[in-house]
């Protein structure tokens, strides 16, 4: 169908929860009050490194108020992590810990008060004696010989390394030319505006209602299960408002547990709200990488293959740190036709608090590194960098070397769309008295989905499945899984469901999720809710609509076939006049005048399975995502030399959205990427002293405000994905995944230094100047 | 199946909210606090027929923490009422009165303030000037020519005239003996020990969240869209827990309304809950009648037929008044083998309180009157009374001459196995000298659905909707619209779910019901909850069990009807050993470990249209229900002639329930029936002084308490229903039916007196002795 064929599809829609969240009306976990509801509060550690020796509770235990203390020996010693089925040693961490603690905010104790002061103080009061281990804080540090072991048996620390080969090796001996360079990233933390919270309740039968603000509530109640050793049947989880997620808001945190544990002990409500320090602090930030990369061109410019050495900085548990090296590599192995990779990635434990998802996952990092290193090898080949990228551009339907199956691919028509709308070639090189320049980097991220959730023992799932509800008074209702963590996945939903359907957006209701009433879905992550979830509701919603065309066909003396619906109209496509309003076709159909006990209500429901697969659970191998999607970023800055300021100009974001379900969404989720991405890039960093987080507010840690942001303009590439929901694919995530590199190679476009450790602050600049002036160039 | 072959259908199983009634966990709509709630109060008519000249609000308007005041200027003039889009006429109610006020109750204006106490002191502000009326209270004068008109335009006050013949008037003439009496029933009260309350809340979008104790969600969204005059779309209706309905919370009420309104005109929420008071004096109580009846039998006691001149108390508006007389008039052509009934019945207006469904719902007082006419015709021919009904009995496979098809029936095991534990031919006809006496009386009621409510211009539905959602930890989670108003349907709906789809019992989980998330429901009256939600519920899960077989059957090498589940354990049928958990089959049917992408969830829906018809709506004529129930009740009284006392000595109450699905559920509902059956017979009644209802509180209106009650015997007769769930059928409201008619009957057995007008008060019986010796006779 063409664009202007859709009523719903690729129009700028409000979205979906806009009025309840600027009015205020919306429920944050933090808004919910039980009667009878306890407050909780954590004991974390105060060392780096340590063993517990004694956790003396006595006389918190005495102060009014306090209803329940637990430590590490009141509760189940269950250790988790991610996918933790598939490799047991990856389930490291515990909910509170007995013996040991591994960074700054270990849970060592918790604390159930009447309210939250009174639980703080019992805290104070609580007493614990260390042994002081020897810590370690860098991940290259932590992987030699003499280093302190921070897991028991984890040789030099390593938690896991990937040896990873693909392609052809021999290729390595063509390469004309070389080149190499070390790029590190920072540790930097999701900054959502609302901090996590959640609030359990256990009714007299043993059934566990547990509200959160998580992206993933059928995986955090597997998750919930497992940690507590109760049957998951007798959870109900329910995920209410999500003040943003990022991907920290992915996986069980110690405190969930610790949350149901401490209702089980009082017999009451209880609530465990972050403060902002915590969330700095324990809050699943994104992981350091160090790479070492090598890149090999013949002359004419195609590229033959790339070495890479990387380093994940895990911190102190695994969480999902095992699987974000191999994520990262897919910058090295698929954003261009590359035919060998060799990939050797190791995830190292430091004292540290430990990464967990974090939008892109792995993906920025890994393209900081590659998309420089691409910077490097086309001034080697004294070649333009677009032109570069493009002589080794991916196409459509073509197989990268690891077995991703890019079909639609929309990556040309992003370098050269946006190099005309940043003109490109007007300005690079010519950076002129005032020390401008432009970059650019592209990116490839999974946008149909990513199968990678393993249920113990069993397999993979990455589907959604939906009902769709149509009521006597053509009310809409839809039972989706998904999780809209403010990205607007909800407002697609309600789009497909109301195309396909052909009723008003407006007559669309999404149900309030909780695992017991909607169907499974995989949570919100790897940019997958508008392709599964969007499938799912698109075919919930079609087998709905045959329902209606079916009880039309009858009404009308015409067959389903013959009729189509549109606007909430039923009708003859060939003779369009003949026509019924479909309340009246859903009322008719229920309310059977005949009286012969045949009436009918429509309801509609779908599962949808991307056709993606993993051959190898442990190293995610195979086609993991059914689509992928494709982004260019062209930033132009200019720099001050005498204070090592970067101002970033003029930005221009093209994305590959498959087609665009909501512009309105599309934009926005590109210019809180690229907010993202240039903070990433710039000025945000979680600075450790000693393990512990020093700037844990944002007085301190510094993100951009509006008022920071560079003009950004945003074009949508619609390659029209084939197995997508009306050709869509997922855009989430790739907002933030190139900023940072196209920054980067901005700034070398202007002042000639080529920053490889982020965040580029002007400290950095000014000192790479130094250099440069050392090295005898002139700016 | 044989009884013994079900895992849960027949036991006994706890109901499935009782842990969290008595914890007290459940949440009553008086439970709800919102933030920034306001109360609603409602100033009532203290005359009891007057035109309202004029209401001064500004008083009360200017009392700090009034937030609102609406009288009946201020809100839309809809009519609304039983049926009122097949009759308009009917629909005779507005959520406010604005010119004229019909009885002591009736709604004039209403305030939302900050509490209650404040609401209340704002009402004593407002000052309405009436111009007063003459009333009338008495039915028989209200239909006088020089009568006050309380409804313009309403003739003799007569709402409703019914005048109908079924069967053959010429049998008439074979009768050899005609019977004659005049019977009336009193007004009497649900006596719910949980007051109504509703609480609205508006969104920014104009969204209504209605939560009411409401026995039928679906129809008061649809009321509710009426009355406010907006799309029904906009109305998610959430229905709490309900503290007894037995009829009273079926319907829309003014203050539903004006909670509504009261709401959107103070952009908060509002809770409007009934008094004590309020709940008496105008909360929908049962239907006065009085009837005149003839019977005619011949000499060998086969019935010829019965006229009858049939008059209800209507009360000042119709509510479901018009409905009423055509239930009462079941057992009079019904009960039965009667081939001849003239039925003439008028509802007639009258300024008092007024009725609309009470359990039964018409049919207690007409059988109070035919199982008396019975046991006079039975005495004139010189019968037993149980001889006499076994000669005329109802039989399976039988149609009524109003069109009722009785299929299954156990009317004469009820009768004869009931005779037999009561000791009936022992004690019948030796009072003795302590006055003792044995009577009995039977009933047919619906019990398979009740065809009766229509939609606006398209037609009848009486179906139910289900979705069965089974998760991957075997988690059943059923979305059924029906409402458990405390008779246990939610129990018996979970438990054929269990036995049908072969889980366990505690596996399911029943959604908490709303419009938005549960298929439509015909709401809870009729008894039609077990018939019909019971059967959609079964449909469900047979359409989740095929789910589960055909993935199991790809599992297990077998094809589905090869398999079976029992227990939560899927086997192969002829050879049992080869099985699997149903657990597994579902985790590896949804997480598929091929990665094939056709993962399956399993969600099974049915609809439910039971095979009933009306053909004429007004007089809802046909065979409205699929199945009826019947039982005989039989009751031993002691009569103490000095002081007018009875005394219930022993209690049978033998009830057709087709197929006991759980007995703890028959008993409960039988021995809640009988205790309402004996007050409605011995102590119950609203009395008015001057249309003002004297005794509003339970200090002064009596309902037996647990001390007060005789042993009762239950007796379930099975006659396996073709259509029912398992053969099951409705039995919530047999309970009380005919008790008052068998206490009466055993009266006259014990003293000879013949009590013809409820209730049978020590007075009346004294009074009735009295002239009994004036007559003549010795007791």
């Amino acid at each position: 169908m063409r664009k202007e064929e859709f009523n719903v599809i690729g129009h700028e829609v409000p979205k979906y929860d806009s009025l309840s969240k600027v009015t205020g009306t919306v429920k944050y976990p933090t808004d919910i009050y039980l009667p009878g509801m306890l407050h909780g509060k954590i004991l974390r550690s105060t060392l780096p490194h340590a063993l517990i020796r004694n956790v003396d509770i006595r006389r918190a235990a005495r102060l009014p108020g306090v209803k329940a203390i637990l430590t590490g020996r009141d509760v189940p010693q269950v250790g988790f992590g991610a996918e933790r089925d598939f490799n047991p040693q990856w389930g490291d961490q515990r909910i509170l810990q007995a013996t040991k603690v591994r960074y700054i905010g270990d849970e060592i104790a918790a604390v159930a008060a009447v309210d939250e002061e009174t639980a703080l103080e019992a805290l104070a009061l609580i007493k614990v004696e260390y042994e002081e281990l020897a810590a370690v804080f860098d991940p290259e540090l932590a992987m030699l010989e003499n280093a302190p072991e921070i897991h028991e048996g984890v040789k030099n620390n390593i938690s896991i390394h990937f040896p990873l080969v693909f392609g052809d090796q021999e290729l390595w001996k063509q390469a004309d030319y070389i080149v190499e360079g070390r790029f590190s990233t920072q540790l930097v933390n999701s900054t959502t505006m609302g901090p996590r919270c959640s609030v359990a309740q256990y009714d007299h039968a043993g059934n566990l209602t547990f509200w959160r603000d998580t992206q993933f509530p059928f995986g955090l109640r597997m998750e919930l299960a497992a940690v507590l050793g109760m049957d998951a049947k007798k959870i109900n989880l329910i995920r209410t408002a999500i003040g943003g997620g990022f991907g920290s808001k992915i996986s069980l945190q110690p405190f969930d547990g610790v949350c149901a544990l401490l209702a089980k002990a009082t017999g009451r409500p209880v609530r465990i709200a972050y403060t902002r320090e915590e969330e700095f602090s324990c809050g699943h930030p994104r992981h350091p990488f160090i790479f070492y990369v090598k890149t090999g061109v013949k002359k004419d410019g195609t590229l033959v293959g790339r070495e890479a050495r990387v380093i994940v900085d895990n911190g102190a548990y695994n969480a999902l740190g095992p699987l974000v090296p191999l994520i990262a590599m897919h910058p090295f192995v698929a954003l261009y036709n590359v035919p060998y990779l060799k990939y050797e990635a190791s995830t190292v434990y430091t004292n540290k608090t430990f990464g967990s998802a974090m939008r892109g996952f792995g993906n920025p990092q890994g393209t900081f590194a590659v998309e420089q290193s691409m910077d490097m090898a086309a001034k080697e080949l004294g070649m333009d960098p677009l032109e570069f990228r493009l002589k080794n551009v991916n196409k459509p339907n073509t197989t990268s070397i690891n077995g991703l199956k890019i079909t639609s691919c929309g990556l040309e028509e992003c370098l050269t769309r946006s190099a005309e709308k940043a003109n490109w070639s007007e300005i690079r090189g010519k950076q002129g008295d005032k020390k401008r320049g432009i970059g650019l980097a592209s990116l490839i991220h999974v946008g149909g989905g990513a199968r990678v959730f393993g249920f113990p023992g069993v397999g993979f799932s990455d589907g959604t499945g939906t009902v769709v509800k149509v009521d006597d008074f053509g009310k809409v209702v839809v039972f989706c899984g998904a999780t809209d963590i403010g990205e607007g996945s909800d407002t697609v939903i309600a789009q497909i469901v109301a195309e396909t359907l052909g009723v008003d957006y407006e007559t669309v209701f999404l149900h309030k999720p909780d695992t017991n009433s909607t169907p499974f879905d995989l949570g919100c992550h790897a940019s997958r809710t508008t392709f599964t979830a969007g499938n799912s509701a698109l075919l919930a919603a079609l087998d709905a609509k045959n329902q209606v065309l079916e009880l039309a066909a009858k009404l009308m003396n015409a067959s389903p076939s013959e009729l189509d619906i549109k606007k909430g109209n039923v009708f003859v496509k060939s003779e369009p006049s003949r026509s019924m309003d479909l309340v009246e076709v859903v009322q008719k159909g229920h309310f059977n005048f005949t009286n012969d006990g045949d009436g009918q209500m429509v309801i509609g429901k779908a599962v949808y399975e991307p056709p993606n697969e993993i051959t190898d659970p442990q190293t995610i191998m195979g086609n993991m995502a059914a689509a992928y999607a494709f982004g260019t970023h062209m930033a132009e800055v200019e720099v001050d030399i005498e204070t090592g300021q970067v101002k970033v100009l003029n930005f221009v974001a093209a994305h590959d959205t498959g087609r665009t379900l909501n512009p309105l969404g599309v934009q926005g989720q590109t210019y809180g990427g690229v907010a993202q991405g240039i903070g990433y890039a710039l000025n945000e960093e979680t600075i450790f002293k000693n393990g512990k987080v020093a700037n844990a507010q944002f007085h301190d840690y510094k993100i951009l405000t509006a008022l920071d942001m560079p003009p950004i303009q945003v074009i949508e590439v619609e390659s029209i994905d084939p197995l997508g929901p009306y050709g869509a694919k997922g855009v989430g995530e790739p907002g933030l995944v190139p900023t940072a590199a196209a920054i980067a190679n901005a700034i070398y476009d202007a002042v000639g230094v080529r920053m490889t450790d982020l965040p580029i602050t002007p400290e950095k600049i000014l000192k790479a100047l130094d250099e440069l002036k050392l090295l005898g160039s002139s700016v």
